[in-house]
């Protein structure tokens, strides 16, 4: 299992020129350093008198980011898997046309199959990015410039996985279904570009542009 | 050593609301990534007939990037270490004038320390970001999607580091170092947010906007 590697150990299986494990399962450990950031802000902002105000909102973000860090850790190993699954499905033979067909359509499932875990990877480091967003605002001064951090990685984590979403996507017949996916991971590009320089301007207010 | 913890581990003490590790381990680890999927990326560039004509400029890059790789990691550690300095500073004894004093000197120390990792990493995830735009528009077109991951890992680094630096240059009070060092990472803001974007177009134009 990757996410059992030691730091050392995963950046030299990303670097090995082998198909995975590749920028899909990196861009879901940046969105687990992201989430992790974001959880040390709210335990440094709960329970203090000054930010009784946001604690509530704190809390309910408190709730859900520990659960965000833990799928994104599973999805570094998922993303790997699915583009496995990909490559196996290519090494399929194809010399009479039944085996072009059926290896046709399993390289069909492969791709979809594959872009579910940068889906998923972008979907939760689009929650982690208002998350950091409300806190950059609300959240300890303290702490700011590590929850300015978790934005950024957050950021990385999401446009990677757009990435890898669009690169699995030419292996995908339905045309229709894959203008729908362009379509949704654009719009997440867009408002993540938005939520990124938003959270970072606060966080410069907040600490007197120092 | 948390270059030795697992990506499981690194998160948990990421997360867990202690000065250390944070930000700016955090952001080194991101560069460290960066560094991997841009050796990948060499390595299924060179030796290949249809990419020639990049052998040299390649090359070049494959000789410094597993050095930063190396580099990186180090600085997952170093950062942590020097923030801890800062908090050691912060905790001595100020009731006499004296003990204020030297408590204020140590802590001046200390913080000009906690600004050099950061640098580091923002100076090394600048390089990244750079040898992962020449790669995007001369590498291998099926990686292209794993560089530009590269380049968003690299950036978020990059200014994920450059908060750090800015979080400790409250504690300095050498104002004419403090605003070179300010100019300094600016600089280093403006050409990531160039490259970043000048990297993705590229590769968005070679893969036929899929």
């Amino acid at each position: 299992m990757l996410s059992r590697m030691t730091l050392e150990q995963f950046a030299e299986a990303l670097a090995a020129a082998t198909p995975t494990p590749g920028g899909g399962s990196a861009s879901a450990q940046a969105g687990a350093m992201a989430a992790s950031l974001i959880q040390m802000m709210c335990d440094l902002t709960l329970g203090r008198e000054q930010y009784r105000s946001q604690e509530a909102a704190v809390q309910g973000i408190r709730h859900r980011v520990e659960g965000l860090r833990k799928d994104l850790l599973a999805l570094v190993d998922r993303d790997a898997q699915a583009y496995d699954a990909v490559v196996t499905a290519l090494r399929l033979p194809k010399t009479t046309d039944s085996e072009r067909e059926a290896r046709s359509a399993a390289l069909d499932r492969a791709n979809l199959f594959a872009i579910e875990a940068p889906m998923a990877i972008a979907d939760a480091c689009a929650a982690l990015m208002s998350m950091a967003s409300d806190l950059a605002s609300g959240g300890n001064v303290n702490a700011v410039s590590d929850v300015g951090t978790a934005a950024l990685l957050a950021y990385a984590g999401l446009r990677g996985a757009v990435l890898s979403v669009r690169a699995n996507l030419k292996g995908v017949k339905d045309e229709a279904r894959g203008a729908k996916i362009r379509d949704r991971v654009r719009r997440l590009e867009m408002d993540a570009e938005k939520l990124r320089e938003e959270a970072l301007t606060v966080i410069y207010v907040r600490t007197n542009g120092r």
